[in-house]
């Protein structure tokens, strides 16, 4: 018998295909060279020091004077850039806008052969800091509406560059789909008068079955209707609409969890290709206390078909509870 | 400079990155071995005529007597099944059901070295006749809400088996990804009392250059908003919610019109993995006369990543213009 799970912030329902559950190790499967084992160093490398580009490419640098261990650069091929009017404008019966907003790289550390889960939780932190300092900018930019923070890990999860980076893209317009998890959280919120997020941290922790790694300012867990295997959220405990309002604790703990989940992923299924992405509230929705802000990590294991493109559901083949069981055995790399 | 263009049906967003543009040919890249390379008959393919596995496993064959030559099948590990109640059941805060539904299979010739690309237009169209027959009977359960028609081709498209199939799931819910476009859809007609893929096809036939094909029937673009490239739809001229009512003219006319896209796309891009999907309206919302069923085809030429799951927005690095107009030159397999 399978199950089909709703996921209640989101709406969104996923069968739960147990009849043709693999077990979570199942999945592992090495990459053909694992991040640590590359060079440190790669002279073709176009982020390893002693290959920059020279600014305007660099946005900033820490620490600022002397050897970098973090760069902010623009994108060289910018989705977006800081130009023009993002007004409307119209083409028979469609429309478009000007492609105006930021894109920038943030390069994570000098070394070569690193990752988030090789890293140390500082390391991890410094990151995330940087996220949020950039963040606070772009937010002061009229024109952009939409945030979004992301790491591509691996060519099937979207990166040819392999030197540990990750991206922040500033975007004019609020997409379709953030604004439904949006609507989504408001209803619940006007039917129960509480955060739907909340909720899941309160029933997640109760029932500790799904939870993967906990501290004191985060719970991370694979929700109930995981939408593929070790799909993961972490959630500040904390009631927040936006990662731009994490205090520095939060910030430091993110860097542990984060680093701990990603090394348990690393370590369990050899180092597996990986998206992560920090949802937050739109720039001018800040102070709508149904949302919630918080990362969701989604490691490729398996691939979407027709199905779930005719549908937008999707077919999960492992149990949720399984999967944050395993990563609760795996012994994360140490740091 | 790049855009961000609107699909208006679907609200959603795509950015079209024309600075770091790609030639259409560029994506290109042949198998290791073209669908037409294998043999004919593998003694080790579960769908080849002789290695039939027996009823109960087999729901329908064309012609009922005599060599098949297409074949309906029960899935062997249904993500749904026929059995048992729909209702929703309660686990804390969240909620689910029982995966009640179907699951089928539609093998499409008993060839081992074909595809929609190399198949007649005839056969094409019989395997469309058997998803509209499946269909028509799945439409009879009371516990399917809503049917989902497709295929997967290559390893990227999610499929492991290459014998020529495609797959029909029934499903007891009506997923939120197909209610937003519903509501997309009423939205439109609410505000100016037109379908909203009815003008997309006069938009596409004035101005012909997004136009892939055309016959009596149908209508073959790129669209404006084409979130990747070659995303094409196939959009029946006659306005009608539901695949269900196509007409036997009509299926005709899809069979011709679906082979020559997919052979275009097998002979410009070397044979890339795809799917295709029928779009069509809820089981109970085929009265709806804002809705207007479609075939979208989805090749694998880029990989999704962070910002995408971000987002929900896509970046698209051609010109749906260019894609369309190097589709438009490719010289389709004679058939």
């Amino acid at each position: 018998m399978t199950e089909i799970r709703q996921n209640i912030a989101t709406k969104e329902w996923v069968i739960i295909a147990t009849e043709r559950a693999r077990r979570p190790g199942e999945f592992a499967h090495p990459r053909q060279e694992l991040t640590a084992d590359r060079p440190a160093w790669d002279p073709t490398c176009p982020f390893c020091p002693g290959n920059e580009e020279p600014p305007p490419m660099e946005q900033a640098r820490i620490p600022a004077d002397g050897p970098w261990q973090v760069r902010v650069l623009l994108n060289k091929y910018p989705a977006l850039r800081m130009e023009g009017e993002r007004d409307r404008h119209f083409e028979g019966i469609y429309r478009w806008l000007p492609g105006v907003g930021r894109h920038e790289i943030i390069v994570e550390s000098p070394r070569h052969n690193t990752c988030p889960a090789l890293m140390t939780p500082q390391e991890v932190a410094r990151v995330i800091r940087t996220f949020q300092a950039r963040g606070r900018d772009l937010a002061q930019e009229p024109c952009i509406e939409q945030i979004i923070y992301f790491q591509n890990h691996g060519p099937d999860a979207g990166t040819s560059l392999v030197h540990p980076h990750s991206q922040i893209v500033g975007l004019p317009v609020v997409p379709s789909h953030v604004r439904s998890r949006s609507e989504g959280a408001r209803r619940y919120f006007d039917d129960t008068g509480r955060c739907v997020y909340c909720q899941m941290v309160r029933e997640e922790l109760a029932s500790a079955e799904r939870l993967i790694a906990v501290n004191e300012q985060f719970v991370a867990f694979i929700p109930y209707a995981a939408f593929s295997p070790f799909h993961t959220w972490i959630l500040p405990r904390r009631h927040y609409s936006t990662f731009l309002g994490a205090s520095p604790e939060e910030i430091d703990d993110l860097g542990i969890i984060l680093r701990d989940v990603l090394s348990r992923i690393y370590v369990g299924l050899h180092d597996p290709d990986y998206n992560y992405v920090i949802r937050s509230a739109p720039v001018h929705d800040m102070g709508r206390d149904y949302l919630h802000w918080y990362v969701t990590v989604i490691p490729h294991v398996t691939k979407t078909a027709g199905f779930e493109m005719g549908s937008g559901m999707f077919i999960n083949v492992t149990l949720p509870e399984a999967s944050a069981a395993f990563l609760r055995e795996v012994q994360p790399v140490a740091g």
